[in-house]
């Protein structure tokens, strides 16, 4: 529990001073200026008073009992003070002060010496080189955090790896008039991590909403299993920096993380139903619609506005998200047509004209929440010097409250009206400044809806014969490499992948035993070609035994020399392409990938990742999640693939991959698949066994 | 010449009233708080005085010249006022009035009436059903529209189908400080149209930055006329409603516009180098960074940031919008190293650390922009309250003066701070809350210096037999309908179009006669028949004289009887497949459309858009343009298609579209393109002729 952390009951301020640029002088003022329900103890070795409060020497010389300190001098003198305060039964430190692993060199080793220390004593380190923390429960209100952003009570609570985007977040929820609950923003990690805080936000009672800013996973699976705890209760919004490799790059230099984690994370918000944005500002404005309005049960939006352009725009970008245009009843149009001027449009979206005041608003919003067919309603509006302001506020308002489903609004005006934004602010109604942002937040809400209904599945119990697999895998295992073709295969069928049929050839006279029927297929398997086709180590279309040991013998020709080992394999019927992988994935298992073939993986980069093992649910989501794959249900007079079977060879995949961690990758490139009944069948399989 | 619309000398209000609910009263009392330099002259019967000024009983009782009038009188009356208007000698009236063209039924005539008999006075029309117009040069100071933003001088001009977004628009560059130069928005456009309207601000030398936003085009070809003229010199920002199915129809709702503009839009605004958003936000905030800031001489950014998240933020949504991270000399590293405080990074991102004061900021952006290879500068800033902001807006200020370069800034910070970003706006500086936000406006900066700066060439000069396809035309021409395959060949021939060898099979004896080489294909040619191939309707590989009987019995009974026409057509090699297309588009001419065959264009529908006819640098840019145009360059091991005969089978098809307007349908598909030195063709051709 993290209670001494987040709701400590007293705070020492190690590096305490009256200089108002140094750290513990900003926290205590922060602190003290936010009313920390606990006493606040300056420690200074002068001793004196720091800003009305009176300074120990040693948290030793201080009569209460303390639950956290911060701690903000030099780093040399860290390891004294952390062990003062763990004489003391101190059981959080927060260390502000740099100089340790973020720093590289001795840093690395003063870090680990430090979590060391503290543990002897039964004390957790948050950071070092951190932010801090705070909570403005009314009953806390501890701003143990040295930065600047007043701290008013919300229920949105944030978790940031970087303090300067913390602080960006924190800053839009104060500047719209809306405070937060908890926050942190947690430095090195080097003892406390960060799937500790979510959990902790998880089961706070006062927490609506968790914001996450994240650039590397210290500890993958421990953030799959806590944020998959969360989510079926309380949404989680991240944004992950580093999506790009040139944005990787610089998450890299100045966090030292890994280089490539977007696969790995796409796979893990997918597995964890966290919501996943690119863009600050966008999932800034979402965590504040989803801390007053419930998800809507489905994707369909009804619109209403006063002008006619913005609801185009409004349609528009909804469309383009995934939302679909509500319709409703006829008896819904006839109370429209009677509630509304002359002049106003029915349809979606309703516009009830500029000229509407609070009961035309009132019924319009009222009109599209009692509909059945209607899951959330956005809220158009130009202000009109001539209208109600107040009134249209509060009758929206009022419409809203009756009803389970969203309302948000869009609110188009100057300084001059801003009492109608804060009037609607302040109860509860999300205020945009344009329909497309308005539209984008109701898109993630309803796929928040989604992920935290979807069907919870276990992967499907598979028949396997692992002890064959296990023999293939220990044969190989210590090498590092690319295993044979014919092994590769081996494996693939232990776990009852569909393979074609393929025979390993050493030598000419292998090619007679072989007993692969025709037409056939021959390639060299040599760990020195790897783009076989391209390199023209494959031949097509052997008909006969006389056109194999021609083959044969062309390969031996073309890769230099005799005995190159080839592999011999049926030749399968044309059928549609698509490619699995499989990667190993530090701190988390394995991530299994799927795609169309060719071109569709290479130039389009059209792919889906998920984490091993995988369930019926989540193979048949990565299959339909490529833009692409409307292809596998049949286009231009192809039939439809046999989805289920390509959905439980993913399962069979990504059990292997989950049952031997030592099968660092796999590509099954192409796999063929066919038309209902059919099964599908890998032609071609690399397989990395390290 | 529109000076008396948007430089009036004395305007007249007609309808003018003390209700101040009115449109009339609005008109006065914008015009008169604003400014109006010229005298103000209220029109209503019952004479009097309206806020202070005498009142007309009619225009002609005025005694001074008048060069506009608003008028906001009942549909009724207008052309009596009109009638007036034209005796006194006025030249331009803003009709607010509503229940004209929009109102549908005698609304259609009235309008037709009403600009005729303007026309009989040399009067134009700005409207019906219009908001009207404003000009802030403090010289003229006029405000004749009844809208609530208030006007102040600006350098950015907007044009606005949609009132309300025109509201929109000005509502925001009010809010961050800034005031508009010309604005219009134009209702019905009966008389006076948008084109008329862009090229006065084209023309106007205080306009520096043109924002538009539009739903249908009345007059495509004068738009693109007009803005082609004018995005060499001056930035067009576009915002195009109806950009999804149910966009359009809600666009189609409120204005009556014919349902698919998207492809045309695209088509425009590549040719006229028009710049186009669908996210309103984003072109206000580009908007407004081009009206302070160069665009910069190419796509090299140089990040500065105080803290390594927002540095991150930036970086992906650079890479993501097309930009490239710059990179500096050893010099350059060399001074920010000696500049910037130790703990200071000096790649790109610059992290100049929390703690950086005005001279650091100075020395960051001075260096950046002193470097040939860094062609724009972003500075990110998280507000610290321990550093001097007045003067590092200073120093910034001074760095950015000393170039051309653009330079924007993204401040993160709260109200108390707001004196910096105010200080930053008013010496010119952009400001933004979020790095992606200005990532997004400089990508679109460097894309207008591009499309400002291409070459500007003529559609080549192309040997056509245009008398032979004229012949062809002519014969076909007032059906209506697609014509046999075999006269689509022709055609196509004439024009130098490389296609299959093909002959008619009128009946079975022709098959003796037709001369084709085997392998051969067999296609029914029947308007019935459209989808030809997923109905059966196409033989192919067809090897010698007995399989092709058996092929054309076969046909014959498919498609229920004797003498279904077929076409009987060499069988060419596999190549790579392409789609080569072609549509009337009434008022403009002909748009042609590219994109990859099959699954590309039905699934992805990943096809780009011209007008008709196109230049080689046009047709390169269609081919480059689709997200798969790196297939045509050769992928897994298949060699690159011959893009320069593409390109020239672009210019043919485009130019006998343009030639030949009775052709209103071409559809090319698919195209099979080979690798260099072999001629594209095209194996399957529909036209439709009207």
């Amino acid at each position: 529990m993290l209670d001494g952390l987040f709701k400590p009951r007293a705070i020492a301020v190690i590096g305490a001073s009256n200089n108002p640029l140094s750290i513990g002088y900003i926290v205590i003022q922060n602190l003290a200026a936010h009313g920390f329900k606990g006493p606040i103890f300056p420690i200074n070795p002068k001793g004196g008073s720091i800003q009305s409060f009176k300074a120990f020497k040693s948290v030793l010389d201080v009569p209460d009992e303390i639950d956290l300190v911060n701690i903000s001098v030099s780093h040399k003198l860290v390891p004294g003070v952390i062990e003062e305060c763990g004489r003391k039964g101190i059981k959080f430190a927060i260390v502000h002060t740099a100089g340790f692993k973020e720093v590289g060199g001795d840093g690395i080793q003063r870090e680990k010496d430090l979590v060391a220390l503290a543990h002897r004593h039964g004390m957790r380190i948050f950071g070092p080189n951190s932010q801090g923390v705070q909570n403005s429960d009314p009953g806390i209100s501890a701003y143990a955090n040295f930065t600047f952003v007043p701290m008013k009570p919300g229920n949105i609570s944030i978790v940031a790896q970087s303090g300067g985007m913390g602080e960006v977040l924190k800053a839009h929820l104060h500047n719209v008039g809306l405070g937060h609950r908890m926050y942190c923003s947690y430095g090195n990690e080097s003892d406390l991590t960060m799937p500790e805080f979510l959990e902790y936000y998880g089961q706070d009672e006062g927490t609506r909403v968790i914001m996450m800013q994240i650039e590397s996973f210290k500890d993958p699976a421990a953030f799959l299993d806590v944020a998959s705890r969360i989510t079926p209760h309380k949404p989680i919004l991240a944004l992950k920096g580093g999506r790009t490799r040139e944005g990787a790059v610089a998450v890299s230099s100045h966090t030292g993380a890994l280089v490539d984690q977007v696969a790995m994370t796409q796979a893990m918000f997918r597995r964890a139903g966290v919501l996943g944005f690119s863009d600050t500002d966008e999932m800034i404005k979402t965590a504040i619609a989803m801390s007053s309005q419930n998800p809507p049960p489905g994707r369909r939006l009804g619109i209403i506005t006063n002008t006619g352009g913005p609801g185009v725009q409004a349609v528009d970008e909804s469309i383009d998200r995934g939302l679909v245009l509500a319709t409703w009843s006829d008896a819904a149009r006839a109370r429209l047509k009677a509630s509304l001027y002359a002049e106003a449009s029915v349809g979606n979206p309703v516009d009830v004209v500029a000229t509407a005041g609070p009961d035309h608003y009132f019924a319009a919003v009222d009109t599209l929440l009692k509909e059945d067919g209607v899951d959330m309603v956005m809220v158009n509006f130009i202000t009109a010097p001539f209208v109600d302001l107040d009134g249209i506020a509060v009758r929206i308002k009022e419409a809203a409250s009756a009803s389970s489903k969203p309302v948000v609004s869009v609110v188009m005006t100057i300084e001059k009206w801003a009492g109608l934004v804060r009037k609607l602010r302040e109860s509860g109604i999300p205020v945009y400044d344009f329909p497309e942002d308005a539209a984008r937040s109701l898109a993630h809400m309803a796929r928040y809806d989604e992920l935290r209904r979807r069907p919870v599945e276990a992967p499907p119990a598979l028949d396997v014969n692992r002890e064959a697999a296990a023999a293939t895998v220990r044969r190989h295992e210590g090498r590092d490499a690319f295993i044979p073709q014919a092994d590769a295969f081996a494996l693939l069928a232990a776990y009852g992948i569909g393979v074609a049929r393929t025979v390993a050839i050493a030598s000419r006279d292998d090619l007679d035993r072989a007993g692969i029927a025709f037409p056939a297929v021959l390639k060299v398997d040599s760990a020195a070609v790897v783009h076989k086709s391209e390199q023209g180590g494959v031949v097509l279309g052997i008909r006969d035994a006389a056109a194999l040991r021609a083959a044969y013998d062309a390969l031996q020709g073309r890769f230099g020399g005799r005995g190159v080992p080839c592999v011999l394999q049926e030749q399968r019927a044309a059928g549609r392409e698509v490619i699995i992988g499989q990667a190993a994935c530090p701190g988390l298992g394995a991530l299994v990938m799927f795609g169309l073939g060719g071109v569709f993986v290479e130039v389009l980069r059209d792919v889906s990742f998920a984490v091993a093992p995988l369930s019926r649910q989540e193979a048949r989501e990565m299959m339909r999640e490529i833009r692409g794959a409307r292809i596998l249900e049949g286009v231009r007079g192809e039939p439809a693939i046999d989805a289920e079977a390509v959905e439980t060879m993913l399962c069979r995949v990504a059990r292997l991959a989950a049952d031997f961690p030592a099968i660092v990758e796999m590509d099954l490139n192409p796999v063929l698949a066919y038309p209902a009944g059919q099964a599908p069948v890998a032609v071609d399989a690399r397989i990395r066994i390290r």
